[in-house]
């Protein structure tokens, strides 16, 4: 983690007031990391004490707290907004060596040819990558994912453009855990090997289960009466226009809809406003993780498409954005 | 509920969207709401899904969202600021028949003069509860609560204005719940008698327990190395200057301290932020009443001063603000 151009771009702004924001897997650094910046400049600091889930997560609360804001964990996502403009983005990359993981993945591909994706903690590793595959053979084809992401081959939970519309059969996915290689296969419903750089663990993504749970909950909304449309207020989530489309879709086949805004999508909500099912046009992740939390089905966007019969049920990690 | 009013508003402003807001409690009734403001007015509708805890949590990204928000449940308690101005406040009041309770709590009061407090949801029922306490020889005490609170004798969770500074030796609390008499008893260690208007059950309250409980905590949290020191972002809660005081007083006496700007208090900060205590400058109601789902002590500002051998250990609950 680099928070050196941060403490030069605090110095240099002459701020006063400076927050921090750390996603909760770090969180442990931020007393380490206010007293850092308290001692070598002239700033207080505010933490934000709210959990922070990406990029799309930035605290505005804080922002109009502070002069500057250090984003920690996350590549920049969000621009063009006044509040937005006082973020500073400090990725925190794994030391990690993904050599040992790579080596171990080139034995389960199958193809001679492969996209290779990562997250923003491995992206810096991404020529290294490649070089481990060509010298097995492999051709590795890394391309941009557009706006939402910053580098080549980066993907996001809520977005896989770095992996759509390869000339490949099959995707390496570099990187902890198994949620983004899954929303590889679902949105490209492509082979994917998964390589894990911290364990040097290997495997091959099967998104058949989580594909018949989707189709559960879909059946299982079609007896709604009233249904939420849940809008986030995070703003790298808000889609409120998304949301109204999704209301009138409903309100046109006789549903109950209801506009729902709020930070955090949580049971509670649910229960408490007695709908029978949502959509969340929030983080995907919410509905494709979590939904075994929540007492009633919590559709994607497409997937309520798909419920209404306004689109073809082939497919439903669909972009967001 | 007097929804009315709102409609009124509405259509005389010409909002074309209006945010609602209601306390869990209540939510349920909120897809009804809207669709009566849908129905009767041109405006579209959008529903808080954050919970709401008090008038001290207007839900500011409505009011941002929206051109006019229903706040349904509490009577007013903020006001100057733009994002306000936009707020209506419906009162929710209980039908309950005070009359029962008021006539069973007489018999357990043991003095002839005594002050009367209760909550917004029974005030307007605070003649009758005077009177009924006339015909039995007792003279009610009612005043005014102060700036944070709209009727005389109305108390809330963080102000027991209205029962201070009484020339009484008893006080008569009328509502629900033991929080609201416990905080009368901690705010003037008088006597307490609570009537409930639901129920009809009368009882005498004794603050003792939860004072220990509290001492307890002053007590855990003497060895604190990192101290957090909380500041809401909930615009009735918010109380940044009190929380750098605490921070400087703590630093003064050797303790780290790390300021931590969040909407919600819930034990997951505490526990990833890695600190020993905390100082809650939000709610007191977090302290007092939810320390057991905490993996540290948290205090409020006045017993974090009484630690710092700063404050006497008379008492705790002060007014916030």
């Amino acid at each position: 983690m680099d928070l050196d151009r941060a403490l030069d771009l605090i110095k240099k702004s002459r701020a006063k007031i400076v927050g921090v924001q750390i996603p909760e897997g770090l969180k442990r650094m931020a007393t380490a990391v206010a007293k850092e910046i308290e001692v070598k400049t002239d700033a207080e600091v505010i933490v934000s004490g709210d959990p922070c889930y990406g990029a799309c997560d930035v605290d505005l609360d804080l922002c109009r707290a502070a002069d500057l804001v250090i984003h920690i964990g996350h590549s920049e996502m969000l621009e063009g907004d006044q509040l937005h403009d006082k973020v500073v983005y400090v990725e925190a990359r794994m030391r990690a060596d993904v050599k040992e993981a790579v080596e171990n993945a080139a034995d389960l591909l199958s193809t001679r040819r492969v996209g290779v994706v990562t997250t923003v903690q491995h992206v810096h590793r991404m020529e290294e990558i490649v070089e481990v595959l060509e010298t097995r053979g492999i051709e590795a084809v890394v391309r941009s994912g557009g706006d939402r992401t910053r580098y080549p081959g980066q993907v996001l939970g809520c977005n896989y453009e770095a992996a759509r519309n390869m000339d490949v059969e099959e995707y390496l996915f570099v990187g902890t855990g198994q949620f983004h290689p899954l929303g590889v296969a679902l949105a490209t419903k492509k082979r994917v090997v998964a390589a894990d750089p911290v364990t040097g663990n290997v495997s091959v993504v099967d998104a058949l289960p989580m594909l018949k749970r989707r189709y559960g909950a879909i059946a299982r909304a079609g007896d709604a009466e009233r249904i939420a449309v849940l809008v986030s207020k995070k703003p790298g989530q808000k889609r409120m226009d998304l949301a109204k489309k999704m209301a009138a879709l409903g309100e046109e086949h006789g549903k109950k809809m209801v506009l729902v805004y709020l930070d955090r999508v949580e049971p509670d909500v649910l229960v408490n406003l007695g709908v029978d099912a949502a959509v969340c046009t929030a983080c995907p992740r919410i509905a494709l993780d979590d939904q075994t939390k929540y007492p009633v089905p919590i559709l994607t966007p497409p997937e309520f498409e798909v419920l209404m019969g306004e689109r073809k049920g082939d497919y439903f990690l669909d972009e967001v954005e």
